[in-house]
C-alpha cells in the first residue's frame, strides 16, 4: 500500500511538473510577445517629445506605495504640483519626507479611502477649490491579494476589495476629473494594470479579473474620447510585472 | 453667427465622421483577426469527435433568452437531461413548450435569480438531491445594457447588475458544480462572453468590462485545472456578436 502511495505521489508530481513546465513555456512565449510590443511602444514614444507637466497638478493614488512613491519623485523632478492620495497616512508621510529631502515642496498629501465614493468626491472638490484643475491622474493604488483557488475565493475577503479598488474607484476618479479635461481638451489618465491582465495564471482570479476589467474601462474611455473628437485628453495603461518594493 | 454655427456643426460632423470611420476600420481589422482565429479553432474542433452528452445533466442559465433557448434545443437533440434556469418564468415556460412540441421531455425548469447566491445554492442542492450530478454548465444569462458614456455610468443602474450577473454568479456556479466534476475528472463549463470583450467600443464600459472580467475568471479556472492535472474538465468561452433574437 505504501509503495502504491509513493507511486501515486510520484505520478502526481510528474503531472504537476509537466503542467508547470507547460505553463512556464506558454507564459514565456507570451512574455516574449509583450516584451516585443513594449519595445515597439518605446520606439514610438522616442519619436514624441516628452509632454511638459511643469506646474500642472498631478494626482497620484497609492502614493505611499513603492510605485506611487517613485512616480511622485519622477513627476516632482519635472516640476509638477503633486497631490498625493493614500489611505495609509504613515506611508504617505514617508513619501512626502523623501520628496522634501530631495528639495521638492509643491506637495499636497491627503488621506483618502478609495472604496468610499464620498471621500473621493469631497477630496476632489477640496482640491478644485484650493489648488485648481487636476490635469494628470495616475491611478496606481491596488488591493493586495492572497493566492487562492477559485473554489476558495469569496466575495467579502477577495472580490469586493478588488472590484472596488481596481474598478469602481477608477470610474469615480474619471467622473471627478474628466469633464474639466474635456473642456480644456488637455489632460491625461494613467492606470496601472498588471501583467496578470495579459498572462493567464492560476490562483489569482479576482485580482486578475478586475485588473482586466479596469483596462477595459480605460480602453472604453479612449474610444469615447476619439468618438467625441477630444484629441488632447490622453490615456495610458501600464502593465508592470512583479515589483521589488 | 448662424453661418459660424453651421461651420462649427459641420466641422464637428467631419471630426465625428473621421473618428467613426477610424473606429470602424480598426474594428474591421480586429474582426478579421477574430474570424481568422475562429476558423482555426473550427478546424481544430473538426479533428475532434463530438463529446457525447447522452443522459448527462446539462444546466443552462438564461434559458428563456434567444441563445439559451437555441442551445437547449441543440442539447435536447443530443439526448441530454436539461435543467433550465431563468429569472423570467414566462420566457422559460416558452422554452419548455417549444422543446416539448419537438418531442423532448427530459426538462427541469427552475426560476432562479442569479444575483442571489442563496437561490443558486439552494437550487443547486435540490438538483443534486433529486436529479444528480450536473456535468455540463452553460452560463448564458446576461444583463441587458443601455448605451451610456462613462460620465453617466453609475453603480446602481449599470455596474452592479453586470458585476453580479456576468461575474459573481459565474463564480458561484463554478463553486457549486466544479468539485464533483474534479472528483470524476469529467465535466464542462461554457461561458458566453461577447465580442465587446475583444473589440473596444464607446458607450458600453460596464457591460464590456465585466464580460472581460468573466473571461478572465474562466481562463484562470482553465489554468487551475491544468495546474492540478485535471484533464477531463473542460472550459469554453464563446464570443458571440450581436444576436437577432
Amino acid at each position: 500500500e505504501n509503495r502504491n502511495n509513493v507511486d501515486s505521489n510520484f505520478k502526481n508530481y510528474l503531472i504537476n511538473l509537466k503542467n508547470l513546465l507547460f505553463i512556464y513555456l506558454y507564459q514565456f512565449l507570451i512574455s516574449l510577445k509583450i516584451v516585443f510590443s513594449s519595445f515597439i511602444h518605446r520606439l514610438i514614444a522616442l519619436c514624441h517629445p516628452e509632454k511638459s507637466i511643469k506646474n500642472q497638478i498631478v494626482l497620484i493614488t497609492g502614493s505611499g506605495g513603492y510605485l506611487g512613491r517613485h512616480l511622485a519623485l519622477e513627476f516632482a523632478k519635472r516640476n509638477a504640483i503633486l497631490v498625493l492620495w493614500d489611505v495609509n497616512e504613515d506611508a504617505n508621510r514617508q513619501t512626502v519626507e523623501q520628496l522634501k529631502s530631495q528639495g521638492f515642496f509643491k506637495i499636497y498629501p491627503f488621506k483618502v479611502d478609495l472604496t468610499d465614493q464620498k471621500a473621493i468626491k469631497s477630496t476632489a472638490e477640496r482640491i478644485r477649490l484650493t489648488l485648481g484643475h487636476v490635469s494628470v491622474v495616475l491611478m496606481v493604488a491596488a488591493a493586495s491579494f492572497k493566492a487562492k483557488s477559485i473554489l476558495d475565493t469569496n466575495f467579502e475577503q477577495d472580490i469586493e476589495m478588488h472590484f472596488k479598488i481596481s474598478y469602481l474607484s477608477q470610474l469615480w476618479l474619471i467622473q471627478e476629473f474628466l469633464q474639466p479635461m474635456i473642456n480644456k481638451n488637455w489632460g491625461h489618465f494613467l492606470t496601472v494594470s498588471s501583467n496578470s491582465a495579459l498572462i493567464d495564471m492560476p490562483l489569482i482570479s479576482s485580482y486578475a479579473s478586475f485588473k482586466l476589467a479596469q483596462t477595459k474601462l480605460i480602453e472604453t474611455l479612449r474610444e469615447e474620447l476619439i468618438f467625441n473628437g477630444i484629441d488632447g485628453v490622453k490615456t495610458t495603461i501600464a502593465y508592470p510585472s512583479i515589483l521589488k518594493g
